[in-house]
């Protein structure tokens, strides 16, 4: 059966766990390929940099062909549907596809008769799997195991991909996951209110301080704040970060709005392991994709172990 | 002398023979591939998915390098011509061009003194070639020969690229063509209107019912009809699928606008081959790529024959 | 350390000789390839067909693995800035970045904390080196060597990127550099009136013709002067080239608005060196990349003389 990979909530404990090791893995200079010449496109709906340049770097590392495909040139431009532009890409060959989509769920209506692996790579205000587990895997290289750690997710929970599913993981890992930020963005319906404290606690407590961005782009306008406003009131602040425990740790899923949701002489700081979790952004979907790949069959792809000509290092 | 493909008119009968054999032959495995790398573009001034990644995919199949060419983010935006922007890919080291663009018969302007072998991914209201070339793979690969086939190309003839070049080719093929569709859209000059037939009469009797997109984007408005109207009139309904011969094909270039041409259940229904349609194009843009770049001299490529391991299987 | 490209003047004449060697080289046939897969990408926020295509010949010949960028469809539409995109394709393992950016000196801001190696594009009315040097090659090629030859550069030489940079590195080879075109457009702060000629005398004394194009999409107006005006008082027109010396070539940094500073019939003329500029800029950036590529140490680069398989013949 056709692996996708689609929601960090369909994965089990121990596919997770599978996705981290080979990950960590590749970053160790694991050598995987096809057997055969494999294609892949990437369809990105909607903006990004991160995570459509990641994919194409974790492609090409394996040796995969990329068929470019740029929203603004295509067909879609004439009406056509998602469904019959992946159909497409599946019948002139294309192994396996990414996608990026506004619509909540659009694969839901890809499953049943594409015959080949999507991985979402972000829909609407739902999913961001590569980048929840990258997010795991920079924990997990961190602290070694998620039992016990305590993670504070601050910011704009509502609109954010990952805070539900990261959530949703790290707890079922062994984490205990804390929330903050404007209790306006937080979604009562959906999360427990209970694990919400204000920010000056959650960042005393926190073994990881994980912010999310501000989405302007999502947002009417920024709330009721203006930048230095929430800088002030919900931002990791240079005095905020002293109450941080020495051991803890600062992620962000990034574009970073330096200043909003984080002081600018912090984004590289040395707790800071935010240009971390783009490399190990790399290393993940390089372990997604070989999942998704082995499930098309053949299983005769080679595996070398890491050799003194460090391949793969970054 | 170098090879364009620039219209199916111009090609004889054995050259078409000759390319749809080797597109055959690349659907069987045929392992083909210039000796020195070689260079390719895709200059696609006008929207498309399936050609333009038909094309890389067939490219890359080949082991060409594609340069990457995006028409907004080129000096097009500066005000180059069309014959300067090729005459510089040429310049740098480009072997060959594929062009999509809006104006009839672009490629006049470029061929007295443009050096490297143009293939036409379609002009204005002109020409598209390979589309033509890979409906007639699809046709004879489901009959064998032309010779006694009645085609029925029902739709929007005026604005198709296909209908007229794909009727002559068909014709000097030895089979027969009649047309169908709104009668306003039929173009009474070019084509003898002894070949037009109702709906209901072409969709019983034809071996082949290829259906042309309505193309919204080219008409100020779709003629007199709405969706559901053109639909009822003069589209491929349930009912009239019903009519079909039993061995009768459908074909659509796509995108399908679902509903329209077509009742969105027949898109994939057994009769269908409008996938099939692109898997084939890859093979028969391989294949017209294979003569281009063998008209540039050299001869050395190599070819082997089909291998147990099916390296181009789709 | 880490070798950028950024200016022309900052290069040295032995830098300079030797990257022309080494583009010489390659223009020969050279064979040179990184030992290990290395990644680069191209950042292009203006509009580019020469530039930006031969940069990824460039690549392609070198054996680079190049990971899209396109701006439209980045984060820097969310707003994120260009330290933190190129911060970003470092972080996910990018060797080498090339950037044109519409801010003068854009660079400044980068080199600090950016760790891989940069090569300017082309920034704002500033710099242009890759542009400088393959100029340069294409002198060398015809004359052998600089001392004693006469360079009119003739144009807007305001908003021209590579005139004053030209300027600077001919003059430091041994070659006289001459100015003309419009007054208006000449920077009397910044270069000597002296050297400022009219069109007609500066015609006739130089060996190398060099036009600047006129930037419509840098002017508000071009001047005061329609385009046939302007061809007429400071373009090459037929009359003017049958003045220029025997020996004399043509030179233009395209695209061409024919007709304006040069007359159609002349682009492609036997003088012309425009079509060859072009060619020449591949190898020029070929020796670039080997140069950035170099300081990043490994040094295990294999090279091999030139064989009679001429692998990089354009």
């Amino acid at each position: 059966m056709v692996q996708h990979l689609l929601t960090t909530n369909e994965l089990k404990v121990e596919e997770i766990y599978q996705i981290l090791e080979d990950a960590e893995r590749f970053s160790q200079g694991l050598f995987w390929k096809p057997e055969k010449q494999m294609y892949t496109a990437n369809l990105f709906f909607e903006a990004s940099t991160r995570t459509k340049s990641s994919f194409e770097m974790a492609q090409k590392r394996l040796g995969l062909s990329v068929i470019p495909f740029e929203v603004q040139t295509s067909s879609v431009q004439k009406g056509e549907t998602l469904y019959d532009t992946v159909k497409t890409l599946e019948s002139i060959g294309v192994d396996t596809v990414v996608i990026r989509h506004s619509q909540d769920r659009y694969f839901d209506e890809l499953v049943e008769n594409i015959n080949i692996p999507i991985l979402n790579g972000g829909d609407g205000c739902g999913h961001h799997p590569t980048q929840s587990l990258l997010d795991l895997l920079t924990i997990k290289q961190e602290f070694g195991s998620f039992s016990g750690l305590k993670i504070a997710i601050i910011g704009d929970i509502s609109h954010s991909r990952v805070a539900r599913s990261n959530a949703d993981a790290l707890t079922r890992l062994g984490a205990e996951v804390i929330f903050s930020g404007p209790e306006e963005w937080f979604d009562y319906h959906s999360l427990s209110t209970s694990r919400f404290k204000p920010i000056d606690v959650a960042i005393k407590e926190a073994d990881v301080v994980m912010l999310l961005r501000v989405q302007h782009e999502r947002h009417q306008k920024m709330g009721s704040f203006t930048a230095s406003e929430y800088h002030k009131k919900y931002g990791l602040t240079l005095e905020r970060e002293k109450q941080m425990q020495p051991h803890s740790i600062i992620m962000h899923p990034a574009p970073v709005n330096r200043n909003v949701e984080i002081a600018d002489s912090l984004v590289e700081c040395e707790r800071s392991r935010i240009f971390k979790q783009m490399q190990n952004g790399v290393y993940v979907r390089m372990a997604a994709l070989k999942r998704s790949l082995e499930s098309l069959g053949g299983g005769n792809q080679y595996e070398t172990a890491y050799s003194e000509r460090k391949i793969y290092s970054i």
